[in-house]
């Protein structure tokens, strides 16, 4: 458990953070008027900012972590920390996902966390994905993914996590897990909830291809159950909160148990082999050899 | 097999009600003119009137438990002993089951067996709706529901064994496992029969939010496979029923065995387990009181 | 392993006659002028006709077993070969499979080779028929079904372990598991690869009636994943074909692998079992006499 002592220290570091950050909405307004109205409790941290309103027991999370909420180790560490945290809270029932950052939601796993690191520290940031992918995919409050911007890979995985996805209408936005464009491999796990949530076929041609989705085609197959003007993903997603909420709190929390406790055991009995697993691939000479390519590639686009 | 022997003896009683009770239709016509012309077997009792044509060899089971079709212990009974006789009738290859009151295909469960009722009564009707679900999800007949009303949880999961469901297209009426919205959960045959009939993700969400489709959206999601219009429900399974007839039996009956088989086996081996979650859920304070205001909101809404 | 050997030996024989067959494309153009131009290794058979590319990757075959591409023992063992030939051929990364015979893609299972035949013999053509699907399941190479033609049956379930499926738009064409229809019943491994194509419900109500499907509804269910004009279905396998060869291989294959290790793990722990009864089941005298009423039936139509 070495990773939730990291993440108890962690979190009370960034809980020093919590009044001095305010959140940095880089044009897009993260938190709605009414919910930032009554909020108690500010835990924000640089990279996540949560407005908890009580008087309606719903978490607004807001991914602020520049550029483009690439999930590291550090932020995965406050993920997990926030998650938490709210999920020991009895009065938030419900979470909202959302991205403060321009044109993207998550652009998933932080290559750089893959790229030329010890075997220790890749299975360190494995360790992290998992505790993520967890405590998302089995809480116990109602989550929705306002996706805000695109949403490859991780940011999809994440996405996939919550009880309901809205996406904002925007073509040039896309959403899927396209480990195998980079010459990586969505593993088990990831596949399984993709299945949960598309079905077999869909997922077998979405991971062979690695496929992203227009907002409009992942509404057509399922990956988001939603799409919405950009403009209103928050409010659209406040709007199904409330409908969830309205649910006896117990009856869903055993009925999402029983939807996804096989696919939450398949990962918890198989935690060790699969980082090993993971590490044992990703530090592969020809896997880093492409992701160094694909690295270049990067930096000369940018440039 | 204390219910095997309490359904043999209860199917003698109800025998000697075949002549005395015609089906009370309620507005409805219940059998068609061209299966009541040569039915030889009316073995009918109060609460189920069933209508085998030799000559087709179809039955057509009328449910006419009034007001709303609920499935008591009595009830199920009764179910279990006319399918299981015509499921012995080597004549009999095709079952219909449609519904004689109005509005309503069957309420479901019935609240009054759940409410205020012992460890055992509960054992003993939760055992029943077992037995209701494996004689109809292991029925070597073709069934087809001709759903001509409202069919709301166990409604619904009696549609969802059949093997063909057509539904009245009126939007007033609605279909789906809602049991969320009672406090109360559906368990896991209830969410294997689902998933087998629309999916991982479809089946998620509606038995989180406890979902109620229209006809119409029903369709879409494949909850049922038909809709057309009410007056014409019973015709059209009919019509469909001579299509499965035309499909040479046994090779039907070894795939529909090779397709539910897993999910039955799931329940035949947790039987008891299954029994005594259930009492042990149902029976609980907290359960029981939102039973209890569920009830005294209904019977204001009849004041 | 005495169908390798058989296989091998075979091989050898075919191998022969690779100078002296020429494509017999009856009316259809088997091969895109692209493809031949380059193409090295022309290991043609009587029956099949594979055209390599080894500029692109890719190999043609060409299925032309006259009429109408049944699935002899013979012309599977063929098949076998020359999938083994080019799965063991580092070069080759792509696969299409596509019908020199005028309006079917392939019939599906010889008959012939069901009846009045003794039990080894059908022993043996079912472990072809099993070798054949294990073959193009869990093939490494990027395969494309070219559906130019009908494709019911043992037809529909070559299509199915492709990694993509394009047909022809032609409604007087059909594809699909009807096997019901002759009164015998699709083994466990065709269920399991339709469930993975199309889902629990479709596979249900496809194998119980032994459903045909016209390639818009076939399209609508997702049997196959395209559907364009008849003179453009092997332009546009190879269109896709280049799309799906952009991808790493090592990648791609790990994770078609991990779509379908499960699916193909039962049957291979489950081969004997699988024949055993396969055989008790085909030489049984009733259906035997309903093989025999069909081809008497398929007689008489022809007459």
């Amino acid at each position: 458990m070495a990773l939730r002592a990291a993440l108890r220290s962690k979190f009370s570091l960034s809980a020093l953070h919590s009044q001095l950050s305010p959140c940095s909405s880089h044009g897009k307004v993260c938190v709605s008027p009414v919910i930032v109205s009554q909020r108690r409790n500010n835990s924000t941290s640089p990279k996540i900012k949560v407005d908890f309103d009580q008087s309606t027991g719903v978490a607004v999370m807001c991914l602020q972590s520049p550029p483009v909420n690439s999930l590291s180790l550090d932020f995965l560490t406050e993920l997990c920390i926030s998650v938490e945290k709210l999920e020991m809270d009895k009065s938030c029932r419900g979470l909202i996902i959302t991205s403060g950052q321009p044109k993207v939601f998550s652009a998933g796993l932080d290559i750089m966390e893959m790229y030329g690191k010890s075997p220790e520290r890749c299975g360190e940031f494995w360790k992290a994905v998992q505790e993520m992918w967890l405590k998302l995919y089995n809480s116990n409050m109602v989550t929705i993914a306002a996706i805000n911007g695109s949403s490859p890979a991780g940011g999809c995985l994440m996405s996939m996590t919550c009880d309901y996805r809205i996406m904002a209408d925007n073509p040039r936005y896309s959403i899927g897990l396209n480990e195998t464009l980079l010459g990586i491999v969505a593993p088990f796990w990831f596949k399984d909830t993709m299945m949960n949530t598309v079905g077999h076929r869909n997922t077998e041609i979405s991971l062979e291809l690695g496929l992203l989705y227009s907002p409009a085609d992942a509404l057509k197959i399922g990956l988001v159950d939603q799409i919405v003007p950009e403009d209103q993903v928050l409010a659209a997603a406040t709007k199904t909160m409330t409908k969830w909420l309205a649910i006896p709190d117990h009856a869903r929390q055993i009925t999402k148990s029983m939807m996804r406790k096989p696919t939450i055991d398949k990962l918890t009995s198989n935690r060790d082999a699969d980082i090993k697993n993971f590490v044992g691939f990703i530090t592969k000479d020809s896997i880093q050899k492409s992701l160094g390519m694909y690295l270049e590639m990067l930096k000369k686009r940018k440039a």
